[in-house]
This record gives structure tokens, sequence and C-alpha cells, in this order.
């Protein structure tokens, strides 16, 4: 932590802010500069809160922070090393990280009927998909639009797991829902507007199953980890971080502006391993073709594809679903470059 | 709904469409451009979907909304009237409201300890405060950070009360603890991070205390009042309309940017009585007096400003908060633009 | 300047830089911290670039300016006091700074014939305004749109000078028209658009009238200042900054998000004078009186302020202009804040 | 243009509306709807301004553009079909477009020697590059940053142009310097911030060497379209559109937000060749090749990449450049990505 202050400070100010520092047990050592004076704080300074700091004298211009605020999601905390979440399917293990094949994450964006989400997750199984998507619960704008099926639509995800062999990842909104929803859910996803519910944060993070941390309509990376970091922070070490896309102020064709950017920021900072979401993350299934390739090309772990048996028909998200035909077709173009990278899973080679 | 189809559309997609939206029992008219059909949808299409409707051809462009797609808040829900929340206090009847005096809440990011918060009441009310904020739930960015007293939090703001006569102002983060917060709270605030935690709203609308509904970091307007329908819809009218900073691509100096440009634009749009908190909404007490200044003269209805008895030792947000004696000197200067606007509370001008 | 290390970075290498800089003449000073190294640069550093020295080590993790980048526009440089501008206009001299009243600038977006100009000025002057604003160049959006009349509308302001006694402020879009502006216009404009053209800002900066320099449209605070600070070392003091709102995610209502912030941070940044657009800043004219309130209540020092005799017919900016009529009404109001806050000009009070 | 009217609108200022439409030559088509009514105007709206018509009457709620705002520019200008263009060098024709193999631009921010330019080209163009990038002419924040050598720079492109047999891409800032850098370009560079200066379009579009026209830092994608326009509407049609990252709300790790969407959003409307700049995009060397990759998979016409023989030491921008050999090391791993896309060139594989 780096204390930066005014020019023209008091020497005593500066004074009673060395002593006071080193009453928190700190080491204080001071830089006097041609204008200003710095004054470097040595010791376990990632609990400080930089705002705090600046409090204590109407003399501190600025604090800088030195040290990361996150922890257990920081890639030292691995020794520089990725790491990997192993999820159990019906069909066995699947593995995402960075040292492994790329893993797809497709369906629906809200479970309608059994029908219709048995037939998509064979669909998309038979196209190389290994986890199965599919709301249950969903986060609408409007109260006066189709909320989800609920506990009825978590049934219907077990039956489709069962039917298909295909892991589930669903979302759960409510700490009192969370119960329920890990019962059946392979993945438990927090949502985009969730990813600062704290409670949930903590809730997610005292249970077992893996997480699927959606990025925040606006949150900045180091939001984005602290968030990761409760959840790790509460005892559970397995979070898939999912960048779906931030808000800028161009809405008119992409309906939010997929960050892809985060995947080597992200290899720099974090051990966790990465998803990505063109679906939500360009609002237009024209468009989902194009940012799947360009994900896998930037080095991706996972994509999460959104695809209707009848998109015109879909009960919310239409127009950013596939159809199982289209998504077929995707897949095949993906596995080009898949292969080109040399992460493309071998026994779906056979598949495609 | 107005439907643009695509340049060269066939004519029996046309058709097709027309008849599509007939079974819907919309009345569709087309109009023939010199480029490009439209197709206007006579009916009751509050409840369609844009995206929906986009999806059952691929020959359309785009799909217009011409209706707003909230009703309890609209302003025409009110026949042009503006609302008021009446707020029953210790200390009487508080009316927040276009038509009544200023009301200003005041008080501590969070809850420290009994001493604390009942000398920060009696300071703000004399002051001229008819409301205490403080929270016992403490969103924090760091799981590391102090995340409020919580349930014990909640007796220490009802001694409070009790001591100063103001109501009290504390927000809720999870649906688990709302009981516990509405026996003691006068209104309960949903804080900016959880504006779209839809659960949060559906709970907070099916009970019966007033609602202050922050606005989210990077929410539109047309969500924020979304977000305020899901609690009408719920059968609470009692909604207060937060404005408390956006996030835009200049974080050097102010935290967020104050938008109020909102106090205007909402009075055409909505009935609901508007709060802007200026602490939160620029990060800096030293941007404080003049934000709370500029709020009044636009037009607000009631402002949010954080006093700390000792920011340099605050739990939390210190640098945002005045001290009891700057919020002395503050109302003062807020009295001479309240006078000035015919919106300042009588009894108050003997305190001040 | 501070350099951060990054964790585990080897003894040799922060020699090799410390010795580095001591070659640039820098004293550099070495901080060992728990985690990481920090290495202060004492010395004159206001033209180092952190980019460049990030450069110079693979191992340094981040560099942080501790100095701000400019010094001319810095209140510093005055000594913590403000600065004024000095207009001469027919009407005798105009005054723009803290200390001063505030001065209203007024007038069409475009300059569209000598009738209408004349009209305008000999209404927004009776009505208290002391600068005439108008149009001769125009960027627009689109090149089919009205582009201005040019050099002969420079003559029609002129006109409008000579009838009204008003000061003309103009925008110069091209630096081969610079001369020609001047030779009219007793402030020369730089518009949104143009905050970082430098080769226009040099000029501007090598002429003798003063410069109105709005904030780009996404521009930090600190790039404004580096392009006020452009003009400063060109030689010409007189710059006043004119914030005129910012782009951000919703545009729905008002076209741009005023930021009012700008005039509590701008104090404590620079001595510059401060003007507040709330016609573009808004888009709107209905948001324009509450925004032009609060920008008084807030401290600006002038007001731009867009008036069309009939906006409805206006070649270019309609949407935001304000009729004769709705200007009058408007000055009555704003010289109620005005007077509040005691910097409404006294021989004004005649006239309103 | 879609007319929408208030709410209650009176029945005989819709048919003065009528009226008045009908005398610009339109023919509007009313449709009464639920609650409100809206007028369709055919006929030829292209150039009329949503804003002009709100003006004409306080009744209207708002005016939809149907037909987009650029012609030239649009993909049904081509009728469908993408254009190329067609640039001679040294080496020949280089053709950059949909349908022809990807071309890379490469070189420094800026020319800083002769030395050290022609080194440079002769490394890039070795590695496979078509083009040498180097800035003239720079723009930069501050007054007191190194500003580019100017017209000895452009000789010293001359001759590596010559030494390389590569083509010259540069940046053009003023109308005053348009003549002498087009003399030495073989393609002349609009940067981001003078994407709006409207005469430079102007000029640059009545000449006759090709634009790179980059995205302005805040620049909406019609906003950026309307920019070529301006150039297209000029006479010059041949125009290359240059993503370069936008402006957002996290600039702590990639100093711009990358929008590779802008590619399957861009094949939809706009027939005109893309290029990609992953360096100013991330604003770091590090992130380069990932994105660099990604764009390659995404579908860009070419890309432009920063390469400096020793960034340590560069005059500007040294973060985002990479060394020579870095380059050559990255030129082979996109080559593993442009031939599973089938979009590299040929003779270029004896190199790689």
């Amino acid at each position: 932590m780096i204390v930066v202050m005014k020019v023209g400070s008091p020497e005593e100010e500066i004074s009673r802010l060395t002593e006071e520092f080193t009453t928190w047990g700190l080491s204080p050592e001071k830089i006097v500069g041609q204008h200003k004076v710095v004054i470097g704080l040595v010791g376990e300074t990632a609990d400080l809160d930089e705002q705090n700091i600046q409090e204590i004298s109407p003399w501190i211009e600025t604090v800088l922070r030195v040290e990361r605020p996150y922890k257990r999601a920081s890639r030292e905390f691995r020794h520089g090393e990725s790491s990997q979440v192993v999820i159990p399917t019906p069909n066995g293990d699947v593995t995402i990280g960075e040292q492994f094949p790329i893993s797809i994450v497709a369906g629906p964006c809200s479970v309608e009927n059994e029908e219709m989400i048995v037939e998509t997750a064979r669909r998309v199984g038979a196209a190389g998909a290994k986890f199965l998507r599919g709301g249950a619960y969903k986060p609408r704008t409007s109260p006066y639009a189709f909320q989800g099926h609920g506990e009825s639509a978590l049934e219907l995800l077990a039956a489709a797991r069962e039917a298909s062999g295909l892991g589930i990842i669903t979302e759960v909104m409510d700490t009192a829902d969370l119960e329920k929803v890990a019962e059946v859910a392979d993945v438990v996803q927090i949502g985009a507007r969730n990813m600062q519910n704290f409670s949930l944060l903590k809730k997610v993070g005292a249970q077992d199953k893996p997480v699927l941390l959606k990025r925040g309509m606006s949150a900045t990376i180091d939001e984005w980890l602290m968030a990761a970091e409760y959840i790790l922070a509460a005892g559970n070490p397995n979070v898939i971080l999912c960048e779906r896309g931030v808000r800028t102020f161009d809405r008119s064709y992409a309906r939010n502006t997929l960050d892809l950017a985060v995947i080597p920021v992200l290899r720099t900072l974090t051990h966790l391993p990465i998803m990505i979401d063109p679906s939500h993350g360009t609002g237009r299934w024209e468009y989902v073709p194009a940012m799947a390739k360009a994900a896998i090309a930037a080095g991706t772990d996972s994509l999460m594809i959104e695809v209707h048996p009848n998109p015109a028909k879909a009960l919310s998200d239409g127009p950013q679903s596939l159809t199982p035909d289209r998504f077929d077709a995707l897949v095949k173009e993906l596995a080009v470059i898949g292969r080109a990278v040399e992460r493309w899973p071998e026994p779906q080679v056979a598949l495609v």
C-alpha cells in the first residue's frame, strides 16, 4: 500500500501518520519526492481498505494498492499453475481447465416441458456437448414475463440428465432454492445479475457442487475475481468464470459487448478455468458462430451456447438461440479451430 | 409494436406473418414504404416480447416497441399525477413526494455500536433529518471486509429510533432476513447490487413497509422502473426511487457519475417519488455539498447523505461520510436552496 | 512515479533498474514489502511516461504516477487560486470565473439567416445573456445533414454582435478556418468531437482569442485537462472548460449524461473557469431547466443554453432548443437560484 | 420513419401533422392502436432528421427511423456483396476484402529514425506482413510527449518502402498535411480521435489514396459507418474499417475493450473490408496474440500489429509493441488459425 501525501503536507502530520501506521503493525517507509512525500506500508496489508486509510488524514491525496485484493483466486495461490474443475456426470467425469480439451455446454434459456428439454439434451449431446443448460428459475426484466417453471422444471432437468447422460448446469437465484437446485444440478450457476448477491455467493460457497460464476453486466475483472473469492473463501474450490458480455454505450446490434480479452487477462491473474457465453454475449444467434470460434482461438476452456428446438416459440431469449441443426453445423466449424489449437476432445472427433 | 421487414421480403412471408399475428388476437396493419414494409400491431401488446416476435421470421429486421413496458410505475397509471409515500415514524408521519417538502435521510454506512448509532441519530435529527440510515447487513466487494453486525445491529437501530424519534431506513440483502429487517425498518432498502434480485423484489413487494429502490450501477431507467414494477405488481404501492450514481469510463475522482437528469426524466415517466444519494453518487464527502444542492435545485423529493461521527475510523465507506459538524453546516446551505425553490420544511427553519 | 515489481523479481534485476533510473537523473528509493518490492522515483518525473517505464523490464508489474500529468492547468500552478477569463464585448468586458457572477451564453445551434440570428441575439440579450452562440461550421454525424453556412454565417454573427452588443462564441473545426473564425468570435469554441484534435488545439493556443474547450464525449477529466494544457502550453492562458454530457449505457431519454460532479472535482484540480451546457448535456429542452438550475446550485461559473426562435424549423438540434419565451421564463427561475447562491449579476436584476 | 404520438393526442393535431408531412412530399399512413396513434412516413425519408421531425408537434412522443442513415456504406448498396480495396505496393497489388487472404500490417507506433524503420520493415516483411505502419504525426494525450518527427519521418517511410517493398500506412491529423502524407502513403489512416473530424474526412474523401478509418473510442457502429459515408460521399470508394478497442468502465488490465463482435455485425450492415488492431485494442503486447488469433477466427480481413525493434526504448506506445522475434513467432501461430479458416495467403506458407 502506497500513501501519497498532498503537496505541502506538514512534517508533523507525516510523523503522526508514520506512528499511527506503526501501531497497526506495519513498517512505514517514507520517500521524499521533489514535490510530494509518499509513504510505503510494509507488512500484512491485504486486508486493509484504501478508502479507510485515506480518511485518517486530510493531507493524504491518494492511497494506491500494490497487492491484489484477492488471494485464493489469484494465480500465485497455485504457484502460477492453472486449476481445473472435475465434474462427475452420468457419462463420466468431465474436466474443465486450461490443460484440458474444450467442453461445450448447450441448451435452452429455460426449461419449457419434458419433451422439449429431453429432445434438446439428446440433440446437443449427439453433437458433442458435455453439459445441458436450462433455466428452472429465470431472471426476467419484466414481472409479467415468463419466470421459469421453478421446482417442476428441476424434475424435467433430472429426466433429461438421465435420458442423455449429460451433466446439468442451472441457475439459482434465491438462497431459499439452493438446496433443491443443488440436488439436480451438476454445476450451480450464479447469473450476471447476482454476481454481487453476496448472501448467495456465501451459500453456494458452503455447499459442494461446482459453481459457474457469470460476470456481472458492468463488473470489473477485480470485482469478478472478488466474487469468486467469496465462494472460495467459504470453502468451495470449484469455481468456473463465465464471461457473457458487458454493457457499453452501443447496444444497437449486439446486445452486449463480449469481452474476449478477459481470456489472456485472466490467465495472468487467476488459476480458475474460463467459460465464454457468446449467446448472451451478443444477443443474436447470427453472431454466435463468429464469436464462439474467436473464443476458442483466444484460448477459452469451455463454451456455453443457447440451443432451442424452436427458437421462434421460445418462452425466453429466442433471438439468441440456435436451432439444433445450426448447432450441429456450428460444432463442426468449432472443431476446425479446436483442432488447430490442439484442444479438441478426441472421442468427439468421431461424432463430428 | 412495429415490425420492420427486411428489404426484399417476399409478399407471401408478409401475408403469412399477418395471418400469424391475427391468430394472436392482434390487428396487423401494413405500411408499404419506398424500400421496406412495416407492420403495425394493434391490440394488447404490452405483454409481448420484441425478441420473441423477431424470431418468427428471418425476414424481420427489427421490432420496435411503441408502448412502455411498465404499467403500474408509469405516470399514466396515476393519470399524470405524482404519488407520495407516507411513512409513520415516532416523530409523526413523514411524506415523501413531489408536492411535499424535501426530506433528509442521514446516518452512517454501517451500524457499528450503540453509542455511535444513537449519537449519530441525535445529531442528524437535531440538524433536521427525518430518517436515520445505517446498515446492519452490508454488501462488500471483499469477503474479508466488515460485513455488518447483522441481527444485533437491527436492535441498535431500534434503540436509535426510540432515542431520536427518527424513522429507520436499512438494507435487506437476503430474502431470509426480510422479516427481521421489516420489523425494525420504517423503510426497507434494496441496494444497487440487488436492483435485479427479482426474488427479493417479489418478497419486499409482498410485505407492507415502504421500499427504497436504489438504481443499479449500470441499470437503464427502463430497467429501474421495471424493478419498481416488480414491487408494485406484488402489491406494495410504496416505492421510492433512489439515484446513487452510475458507472462510467472515468472513476479517477468521483467514484460514480451521479445522474441528476433522472429527476426531470422520471417526472415525465413515473408518478413515484425520488431520492438522490450524493454520498455514494460521488464517493467523496468533498463533492457531496455541491451535488446535494444541485439535487434540490433539480427538484429531488429527498436526499440520502452519509454522516459518521468519526469517518477516519469508519468500518466502511469512510471517505464519503460527512462529520456531524459538516452535516450541520451542509443542512444550512441546503436550506438556502430549498427555500429558494419553496420546498424547505417550515418547522425545520427554527432548527437551522 | 512508483514502480511496482512483480513477486519474485530477481535482486539483480532490481539493481539493474536502480542503476538505469540513476542514469536518467532520478534518485530511485527501494521499499521491500512482504511480497513485493517497489521503487520510488524521486526527481523531475512529470515528463516521464508510465508506459515507457513499464517496458524497461519484464519484471515490472505496474507503474503508478504520483504527480499529475498537467502543470499549467493545475490549481497548484496558480497557488490554489482560481483564474478568470476577461472577454471584451461591445457591451463591455465580461469576466468568467469562480469569484464572478454567472454569465449566460445563449443562441441557436446554427446560424440560419440574418433575421433569425439578429432576432435571437436581441431576445437573449434582453433576457440577460452576455454572449450569443451560433454555429457557422457544424459537426454533423451525417454528410447529408446541414453542415452550417460557413463563412457567410460568420458575417451574420458579426451583424448580430453589432446589433445586440453581445459577445460571440462560435466553433472552429478546421485549422484552415481559424483565422476567419477568430476575426469574428470573441471566444473560439473547440467542440466535443475535436477535444483531442491536437493540431487544432495547438493552433488555437497560438492565437489570442479566449477558447471554450468542450469535454469530449468519453474524455476523462485528466484527458480534458491535458487538452487544456495543449492550449495553455502554446501560449494562450484564456481557457474555459465546458461540460456538455458524456456518453453512457443509457441514451433512451437524455441523449448524454450531464456530469455535474465535474464542478466540485475541477475546483480541486484546476484554476480554470467552468461552463455547463445542459442543452447538449441532455438533448431535450424539457430537461434543460432542471439541469441549468442544478448547475448553478453546484457552482458553475457560466451556462450555455440553446435558444431558437422556432425550434420546429431548426436546421439542426431543434429538440434541445428553448423558444425565446421559454428562455425568458427560465432566466427568471435561474435568477432565484443564482441569488440564493449570491452569484447573480446585479445589473441584470433590473432586466428580469 | 415512424412517428409515435403521445397518449391522448387530439385528432386535429394528427390531421395537421398528416397534412404537414404531405407538403413534404411524403405519404403519411396512420395506424390507430389501442392507446396510441402512430404515423408511418412513406417516401424519401433517408435525409430527414428524427430530431427535427420530433419538434414539429409537442404531441409527438418519439420518432423511429426504419431506414438506415447511411447509403453508400450499406451492404445493400452493393446488392449484398462485399467490396474489396486493391492497394498497389512495390511488391505488387494487395487486396483487402472478405473473399481474399488475410493481410497483415505491422510496424512501430512512430517512426524514430531511418535505421529503426528500415530494419523493422525488413523484419515484418520477412515474417509475412504486406504493409508497414509507422506514425510521422502522432496524436498524444500530453503536449509534452513526443509528437512524431512529422515531415522528415515521411521521408524515412519512403525509404523503408523502397527498401522493403511493403506498402505504407500512416496517419494524417491535419487537413494541412494531407497532401504530403498522401504522397508517401499507400493507405492514409484516420485515427480514432479524428473519426468525427468531419473536415478531415471530407478531404481524404476528395483524394485518391485508400483510407483506413479507425473507430472512435466511443463511437457507435452507426456513427462509424456514417464517418465512412463522409469519405464515400466525397468520392473515394476505398475505405477499410479498423476496430481498435472501445472505452468501457474497466481499464485496469486491457486499456480498451476490443469489440470483435463488430466483425459479424459489420458483415450484415456494410460491404466494406475490416481490419482489427489488437495492439491498441488491448494496450499490452502480452494480450495481442490471443486477440489476433481470435480476430482471424471471427473472420477479419486484415490485422494491424505494433512491432518495435526495442519496445523498452520506444518513444511511444512501447508496452503494446511486440519485438520482431515475438512477431515472427506470432505469425506462425496466426498461420495455424488462418489455414484452418482457409484465409491464409499461399506464398506466405513458404516463409513461415
